[in-house]
């Protein structure tokens, strides 16, 4: 044998890592990976080096960049996706104000920087500066004629704007689909569900790959600025595990470890939701607990730092926001106990925002199971237009998503020009700028109020079939948008009603008239927060999530008493939030660890083979020869065999998995005299005795795993399922005394899993 | 038999459970439980009472309340510790002023309670209000002696205070160590290592117990009026635990499970740490991640409700601090980039106070092992007595050390009147009062410097011999002073440097003359924050409660930059936070997550018998007698015995655990007839061939677990420690080719990992 010489002879786990042959310790697509055994290698290739860095100065400081390697990966995952992220806000700021009109100074100034340098310096005005055309005054000014000019001034000019906001739109979705299409396919949607599963140890080859990265980033400003009903804030947690991927291909420490890459995704999607929101405590919060699967110490250390860099990364781009808040909102006011009733309202309503999980579910599978999945392009362009037209008479809706939230959470200061702020003056008042009492509503405000209300619900039916189109697509926002809406309208009614009856019981003590008692942009604040908690179950995450973005550390409660308010509600519709019912739709095998397995089946119930299948398909230690073996590969498809003593003890002594086997046999019969088909194969230390003309034996020692997994048939499988969790196997023996009676996967684990929950058990991928 | 009857055939591993006799599924002391066991009990519980709601509507409505009893406890435990936290708030706030004076109007009050009603509204003469008498004025009023008094009114006045000042500490000490020694020896200490112990799956009875609960509480009081260099923050923590523990004892479904219980304690950990910081998120975090062993999803929410209502009630305690925010800061200016050097340096010394913890684990280790730890209130008194005469010279270590933290924090305003805001003020200015341009320092900012230095160097000293002494004693108060002093130290420094140096290179940039460019009082809370994570190495968590302690949500990255390098200094001396020193110290069996093992040993290489020594005691399935088995149970004091087959075979078919077999045989000879010494035990279902004469025979299926743990003798220990840390195990048995090897406990884990890390082995207390 080749490499004997180099063999220990204690029969380690680890001995194949010293690489006889490519391709050993990686896995195929579309499998999932072995934990124990990549954190084994992981601590042995540490050990390693560790030993060498003793030996000289080059080794230690060769130990040292490796210890410092994960810090780098991070400092430049950090920096990419703060990067990027600023690319796609400035991209995005232009291209949607392109849809409105252009700069004449310079075509790439977005709107607001194009009036910047121009000298109307009120704020009214500073909208209207004359560098900024309308492309309905833009038309009709290229074409210098007066008469048609004056004409357009009318329903005309308007009708333009709104063609050409359409063409736009539709121009945006058209190319961003197409490029998702012929690109790169896994662009699509928002990446969390897959990431969830590839986090927790599954393969998805190029799901994270550089054209993914580019791919998306491009298409996420085309759908943004196209006016979609979707946000960029999940695709760029997508988009910064990509450049986690990118980053730790180039360290070998990561590239050649699945486990260790993992933790390096999960400390970039830490980056990506602190890139998002501008909330690095809540991105780590995010990825710890919504994300990631396995979350060493010494990631959530890394992950701040990555959340962190990207977060000052992104602050630091020019034009950009400087704020590292996204919705900064600072209140005047505190809030009453009284107001706690229409925050738990504000709760009830995100809770049944909860609902739109089982209508997007339902949608896409329609989507997958009838004709409607075969045209994407179409479908996008459908929404594109059906939503462009719609929006474009709506000011709330017109707007980018995301300017609607901000005007939302805003308080009425007296500066404010908001349609939202139109209140009837006291022309008498003489109280501060920031000071302003509790006033009638004006026509503004009613106004807005059943404007709001119509973008509320086109809101909410249009997201239910945007989201998980075949291009990026986000659900924070719009899910914001949706509770900031109604919350925005249920604090105006609150302050309406306590300016008007202020002498009712529930108000009499603390809304005296001529105060300021209520803050409607807080109610706003409360609703996005309880939409965005029914949605995805978000806890801790979410209410920190809340904070960054708002920078509004005193009103934990009222947030806290929707968020809760809102999880109970949804719960009582399903469990499972947006992400674990993408996960099962798509069928992905992911073992969440939310869900409880509360049956009282065994181990022996769910192990193959099942009563009247063959019998397992096993190796046994010295007496198979290598035709056997081969013949056994060919006839199954399973991922790895059981080897035993003998057919007859059937007692267990390791396991080989199959990828090992057929690469150990063609790299013996390739390099390695005397392999035939007849030679014996054998598993233990010393070659069994053989007949005189027998041909030389071949030693597989190397590639068993001799610390297989065993529970016994009698084992609750509420055990089993949480050891398949907590080590994340991929598969475990079954015996009883000692002797090896099954099988069990993780595939079993998930089709048993399904089959108590009375789902559909054939929809688990392949495992 | 007597419950033969009602077994189920299955032989499931939860028949015991049918409690046929009283005991069994409880734990000893000082023994670790079974997670996997408890886990299996409240499913099988949770299943029984699903299955029952369906029956009649009196079992709907009990299964409501049983599930909403989780939720019930929260409340109480929110409730009932945000009121000892208020009350100790209050009782502190009394005593402390009352060692150096007392309010003649009411004796309850404390100073500022005192001068509320006085008429003085300025602040300066607010704390001079008549009604309030130092006990100098006071003993001199009373004798009525004019002559005296105009004596007393100089050095003398100064000298009985400072008497009454140490009298009073020493009192309080007395007082305190005594309660201690007598009522509750567990209420020493800050009792978090305790409560990281028993979360982690160890049994201490009577460590969170009504009688500990109000002995601490009370002591806490004293200790912290006395003036001891220690915080009320971490006894607070073991106050809700103890709250949590009382409550979860009035619910069956939490008292008769210790894994549920310890879902309970998790989330009143977090309550404890919210009312100590007024930190509800911080709280939960802390709990997650410095803290907690198990913590589902579940458990998340309810220490977040928990950990909210507690601060809430905090909050709406007469008298207190009405803002939930502990140390409310707002600074007026933002930081620049040049200051994060500072930041960093600042992050250094948090890092060299990590060294804090060699010291004062050597000086505890000294205290176990001399004489001195046989005195432990004479070394109270001591120390209260350095501590009050040292102390009370020096303005900066007489008051409370909160107060101090909070002043430190606090930026100069116009209004404030601290020494530390002693600046020349230029005549000229007109500027409003926030906006203060840098100043020249004055003489009482000189001043204020030597005497931080001083009590800076005293605190640290003092602080090593407090921590763990027989008394309440909290570390992150101590550590945030000390962090505090040096940092506003620093922050003076380079403001004056600023100041003075505004032609320098590094200030040109960003500090013109006359602006207000450095904000000392940030220096404290970046120094705060590191010496905080130096000494407990808390991540997310430190960060987060810094931002609930302040509302300071712009200076993340200042923060974070301390905290990171903090980290990094203090690891280089150990990678042990506080809390894991002091375990290891006292040698509980906490298998800490965090933790990595690293090397390369077997299980074959931990397993008992080790090579040389007598067999594994086993039991056969069917072959041994009453008698065999009870000599066996007294010559050895193992936890439990594996049972095989057959000695020959040694084939694993299950394990008993000794405290159930115990039981088991006790029963069977109390209440079955025919059972005597002589009868053969049986493990299997049915009854083993007799000779017809035989005795009859007792079947002990019932406390077989047939499912045990099992791993191979290859399987390398790091791979062991694994399953050990996910699962919880108590012990798992180790099997070569389906034959019983040996056996390894958590106490051989922990033992291998000590020799490993070359520590001392015996140091590991009982398992």
């Amino acid at each position: 044998m080749v490499h004997a010489g180099v063999m220990s002879g204690s029969g380690n786990l680890m001995d194949f890592l010293d690489e006889p042959f490519p391709d050993v310790g990686t896995y195929e697509d579309f499998h999932t990976i072995d934990w124990l055994r990549e954190k084994s290698r992981d601590t042995d290739r540490h050990r390693k080096i560790t030993s060498k860095s003793k030996e000289s100065i080059w080794e230690f400081i060769k130990s040292l960049l490796d210890a410092w390697s994960g810090w780098v990966v991070m400092l430049l995952i950090g920096l990419l996706a703060g990067t990027l992220a600023g690319v796609i806000d400035l991209a995005v700021d232009w291209m949607t104000d392109l849809k409105e009109g252009v700069c004449l100074s310079a075509f790439w100034y977005s709107h607001e920087q194009c009036c910047w340098t121009s000298n109307e310096t009120t704020f009214e005005d500073r909208d209207k500066c004359p560098l900024w055309q309308k492309w309905s005054e833009l038309l009709v000014n290229q074409s210098e004629n007066i008469c048609l000019f004056w004409t357009f001034h009318g329903a005309s000019a308007y009708i333009l704007n709104y063609l050409m906001y359409i063409l736009w739109a539709l121009l945006f979705a058209f190319l961003a689909v197409s490029l998702v299409r012929v690109f790169a396919p896994y662009a699509c949607g928002s990446g969390i569900p897959e990431i969830k599963t590839i986090l927790s140890g599954f393969i998805i080859r190029g799901y994270l790959g550089k054209w993914t990265l580019l791919i998306k980033t491009v298409t996420l400003v085309l759908v943004v600025s196209s006016g979609l009903s979707l946000g960029k804030e999940g695709p760029l947690v997508h988009v910064a595990c990509c450049c986690g991927n990118f980053f730790s291909s180039l360290f070998s420490k990561y590239s050649k470890n699945e486990g260790k890459r993992r933790e390096v995704l999960s400390a970039a999607a830490a980056a990506g939701v602190s890139v998002a929101f501008g909330a690095p405590i809540g991105g780590v919060l995010f990825s710890l607990e919504e994300v990631s699967y396995y979350f060493p110490l010494k990631t959530l250390w890394r992950s701040f730092f990555a959340a962190l860099v990207a977060a000052f990364t992104l602050r630091s781009i020019p034009f950009g926001n400087s704020r590292l808040v996204l919705f900064y909102v600072e209140y005047h006011t505190p809030w009453y106990m009284a107001e706690l009733f229409p925050f738990i309202l504000l709760g009830v309503f995100g809770g049944l925002w909860g609902l739109f999980i089982r209508c997007n579910i339902a949608w896409c599978r329609r989507r997958k199971t009838t004709r409607l999945g075969k045209y994407p392009v179409l479908e996008v362009i459908a929404v594109t237009a059906i939503t462009a037209i719609v929006a474009y008479p709506n000011p709330y809706t017109r707007r980018s998503t995301s300017e609607l939230i901000s005007e939302l959470f805003n308080d009425c200061g007296a500066l404010e020009s908001s349609q939202l702020c139109d209140y009837i003056n006291d022309p008498n008042m003489t109280r501060p700028v920031d000071d302003i009492p509790d006033r009638p509503a004006g026509v503004g405000v009613y106004t807005a109020m059943w404007q709001l209300a119509l973008a509320l619900i086109f809101k909410i039916v249009i997201t239910i079939f945007t989201f998980g189109m075949k291009i990026p697509s986000g659900l924070f926002i719009p899910s914001m948008a949706v509770g900031a809406m109604a919350g925005r309208m249920v604090g105006i009614g609150v302050e309406q009603l306590a300016y008007h009856h202020h002498d009712w019981i529930i108000f009499r003590n603390w809304c005296r008239p001529g105060a300021d008692c209520v803050t409607p942009g807080l109610y706003a604040m409360v609703g996005a927060a309880a939409c965005l908690g029914g949605v995805t179950r978000m806890t801790v995450s979410l209410v920190v999530i809340m904070f960054e973005l708002t920078g509004g550390l005193e009103y934990i409660v009222p947030l806290m008493a929707a968020a809760v308010t809102s999880k109970w509600v949804a719960d009582a519709f399903g469990k499972e939030g947006i992400y674990e019912a993408h996960i099962h739709l798509n069928g992905y095998p992911f073992l969440d660890v939310k869900d409880e397995f509360t049956h009282r089946t065994l181990a022996t119930d769910v192990m193959r083979p099942r009563r009247g299948e063959p019998p397992l398909s096993v190796l046994t230690q010295d007496s198979m020869t290598v035709e056997d073996v081969e013949t056994l590969i060919k006839e199954t498809d399973y991922n790895g065999f059981p080897v035993v003593v003998s057919r007859d003890s059937e007692r267990l002594i390791g396991f080989a998995q199959r990828r090992e086997l057929i690469l150990a046999i063609k790299n013996a019969r390739q390099r390695q005299e005397g392999i035939v088909s007849d030679s014996v194969m054998y598993f233990t230390e010393e070659p069994p005795e053989l007949p005189a003309n027998s041909p030389h034996p071949l030693k597989l020692r190397r590639v068993l795993n001799l610390s297989p997994f065993t529970v016994t048939d009698h084992t609750p499988m509420e055990t089993v399922v949480d050891i398949f969790r907590k080590l994340g196997l991929r598969q475990c023996l079954v015996t009883r005394s000692g002797r090896l009676l099954g099988i069990i996967t993780k595939k079993d684990v998930l089709r048993h899993m399904a089959q108590m929950a009375n789902q559909d058990p054939e929809s688990i991928m392949f495992n």
